[in-house]
């Protein structure tokens, strides 16, 4: 029986791609995963690539179970890290379903590669926006109700806990961020520095600095993730975003 | 002038140090940082070593500075992303006190290098923990009152927000993660999933899944993370550790 490697590709470039990941998908017979992840892992003899559109996560998850009953070592793939709102909780997941089926799932070994998240990328892309504690929040409802959101949002905000939004805003979702916006106004002012850092570590990689009040959330897509700062972020005339390591 | 690296070493082996980290490591003349960091960085010709012990951070990130300034190419490590609770934060706030003194400090570039983080290695060690919305907390104190931590840990269980906490237990501050502990069981009751693991990486790390309510402080120590789940977390009869993407 093959083994399913969850694998994280880094945020983008090559050079966050860690030593083991680049060997599980150097060693590999199958990569699966949406097709832009399977698309950075490059073609070789012996590999078969398996890409799938997005927001079939649970497919790609049996897929790549099945890969490994059948005898091939398989490489399900995310960006960034795999177990931040990638494919590492999806093929648990996956696995339980195939597993209330057919107990032999069980028996199919998973191991799970980590990787650099983008939000780390990105608070080192501005300085240290992240050196306190904070928050990884998914800002897609699909999977959530909007008032779970909303509420830890503000929980977290009103607590000084720095957040960053992974999948901001999308064609399907294009108003989360802006009521996220309003909402965390109200609690805790216009004031707090927001960073919206765009195609992380990509040679097109950008960054802008501004406040909660002035977000302009037409300019935010999913190549993006925002970061709300603590009260205590702060800006230095050159530009770089660092919160403090000390509170109050 | 040189250049100041902020590197993040990844939580233990070479196999989770990125190529971005490996190529400044390689090149660069000085490397300052905590004497453990510092001693997984090899010794070659070109190269010198600048150690110090624990809780000097601002003074290393000074020293880091004039070594720029004094023509040198400087890594800065930390082990994990030394933009969590590492060296990144507690540069730029060296910076921002050397400026005040020679506005001369500003000229020196800076780059921060991101790293996989200990909570994402943890995660991955155990399956997905932190596959929902999930923080990472500072549980230090030296640095943050006790009520504000207290509040922060409160806020973000009751709202389902998975929790890693860094610097969990050291001999300065033996009774932080059983407070914690027991407000939390109080918050949430004793349900929750919680893991410790302990020495991430490592050829001697190793994971231990237990519950709020059964968790022994006593166990734990400076080489541990420990993972407190949400309401959903949940282990499989053979041991791995997931939290679901979907809420409510």
């Amino acid at each position: 029986m093959g083994t399913v490697h969850v694998v994280g590709l880094g945020p983008g470039p090559d050079r966050w791609l860690t030593p083991e990941a680049s060997e599980a998908l150097a060693e590999v017979d199958h990569v699966v995963g949406y097709a832009p992840y399977v698309a950075r892992v490059p073609q070789r003899e012996g590999l078969t690539r398996h890409s799938s559109g997005n927001s079939v996560e649970l497919d790609r998850g049996r897929l790549a179970l099945d890969l490994a009953r059948e005898g091939g070592d398989v490489a399900l793939v995310s960006g960034g890290d795999a177990g931040v709102f990638g494919m590492a909780t999806a093929l648990f997941e996956s696995r339980e379903a195939a597993v209330a089926e057919d107990p032999g799932y069980a028996e199919v070994p998973v191991q799970v590669v980590p990787g650099v998240t983008a939000a780390h990328a990105a608070s080192a892309l501005v300085g240290a926006v992240l050196g306190g504690d904070h928050a990884l929040v998914n800002l897609s409802d699909n999977l959530k109700p909007w008032e779970v959101l909303a509420d830890r949002l503000t929980a977290l905000a009103t607590r000084d806990v720095t957040l960053a939004l992974y999948n901001p805003r999308s064609r399907s979702r294009p108003d989360t961020l802006g009521a996220a916006r309003d909402l965390l106004v109200e609690a805790v002012g216009p004031e707090r520095v927001v960073v919206v850092a765009r195609h992380v570590g990509r040679d097109e990689e950008s960054s802008v600095v501004t406040t909660l009040g002035e977000l302009d959330v037409e300019t935010v897509d999913m190549g993006c993730l925002v970061v709300i700062g603590a009260s205590s972020t702060r800006v230095t005339d050159d530009g770089w975003v660092w919160t403090p390591r000390s509170v109050g």
